[in-house]
Formats: structure tokens, sequence, C-alpha cells
């Protein structure tokens, strides 16, 4: 079990950035960090529709864009729960380093490239929000490790 | 005066992608032709919250971006307002082809690069929404069009 923590800028700061939408009239941006070292990829733009992660949720595996950052930017949720961990010189996720963040339905957030997460859990009731990557459709695009012991988060 | 029309794939193709999202469990993507054809430029995420516009709205001038896709997607909005043009041979829009789309709350689109449009004229009510456009900072992001006469919208 690992502790869950809120979305905070300041807690998130070496995985990316965390992002909420203005409520007086004006413009916040550039938002994010946005990233993509590949010539060959290209900005896609998806919005899911998911229902919501029973506790406990289980992660049993986590994943990197290793030349993408990617934002996720709510549309209609109540909230969401993710997991990063640093990156160890080998290149696998250090899971002693792993960190659970809650994020609220105003909240997006972007991953610098290279940031080991987990999937993205809708929290509550159906959620859904929009995600922006670069992707050139090769394997190069995420990275996957399976965990050989699951993180588990309790929540509620 | 010229007449607004909904907001569809079909009457928006020539000027770009129209995208809802999704209400069911579920991915839909990628929802828009993404582009930027300078290396110079960045990604630039940003969010606005902007007053409604009264009607008639007076649309005074045009911009296009002339290396960059420009996609809007609502965040809390009633509806919008947005005025397209045709380009003529010598660059400049063609008035006589102009045309005002409404969109709902629920609808998302994206300009193709160089597309004359105007701003983005929200409805109703204060409304929310996000713009991702790719700019170097220079005079290259975007052009503008005054208008010798306004175009002016009636709604309601």
């Amino acid at each position: 079990m690992i502790l869950v923590q809120p979305l905070t800028t300041e807690a998130f700061a070496p995985f990316g950035q965390v992002f909420t939408a203005p409520h007086h009239p004006g413009r916040t941006g550039p938002l994010a960090n946005l990233e993509n070292s590949r010539l060959t990829a290209k900005g896609v733009l998806s919005m899911t529709c998911a229902e919501p992660a029973t506790s406990p949720l289980s992660v049993t595996k986590l994943e990197r864009h290793p030349y993408s950052s990617q934002a996720f930017i709510p549309l209609d949720l109540a909230g969401f729960l993710i997991v990063v961990a640093p990156k160890l010189d080998n290149g696998a996720p250090d899971l002693n380093g792993a960190r659970a963040f809650r994020g609220t339905g105003e909240q997006g957030f972007n991953y610098e490239p290279d940031v080991w997460h987990s999937g993205f859990a809708v929290l509550e009731r159906v959620g859904r929000y929009v995600v922006l990557i670069w992707r050139d459709g090769t394997s190069n695009d995420e990275v996957f490790a399976d965990l050989d012991q699951p993180i588990r988060i309790a929540f509620r």
C-alpha cells in the first residue's frame, strides 16, 4: 500500500505540470511543457469515457513515453488517481519511490517524457477526459514494465 | 448579415475537423489533424474563461495561422459562434464565401493551418475552453486581416 497525496504543482514537479482552468475572464498558458523529440511523430488528441475504478486499485504495470509528453485534461470528471515512479539507472521504475496522486475534476496535468506512470484511474463515477500525446505508431511510442508485485492503493 | 448554420463535420470539412466526447466507455481519436510545419514552434496549451458575446456580433478582423492547426475544446460552455472564410489567390479572405457556425458545449473543433477565422465567441453565459496551437513567438504565428466592413451576425 502507498499513501495517496493530493495532486499539487509542487508535489508533482519532478514528473510534470499541473494546471486548472481560470474562473475569471482571461487566458492562462502555456499550461504545460509539451514535448515531442521525433520528427516522425504526430500530435494525437483523443477523448476517453471511463468507468470509475474500485478500491483498492491494483496497479500491475507502468508505462512511459520516451519521446513525448502526455497531457490529461478533464472534461467531466469527479476525480482521478495516478501512480508515478522515478526511473532507475537501468531504466526500470524505482518502486520504492513510487507516489500516488489524487486529482480533482478541475485539474489537468502533463507528464514529462519518459516518466513512469500508471493508467489514468477515474474515481466515483463515469468520467470523460482528453489526452494529448505524440505518436509515430512504432514500439517507441510507449514502454511497459510489468510489476512483480502489484501496487495496491486504497481510496474512497 | 450572414446566416448562422450548425457546426457539423460535413459543413466544416473545408476548414477542419469537428469532434465530440464519447458518452459510452471507450476512446475516440485521433480527433483532429494536428499540424505544425515549423521546427522552431512549440505546442502551446492554454485555457480561456470568456464572457458571452452580445447579439449582433460584429466581426471586424479575421486571423489565420499559416504554419499551425488550432484546436478548441470546450470545458464548460453553453455554445459558441465562429466565422470562417476561404482564402483568395492573393491571400486575403474571400468575404463572399464567409460562413458562420454555431457549436454546442459538447463540440470541439480544429482549424487546418492557414484557414481565415474570427475570434471564438462564447454564447449565453461565461464559458471556458482549451486551445492547442503551435507558436514560435514570431510574427509568423498569425496573420490578421482588418475588414473594410464588419461581418454582422445576429443570434439568440
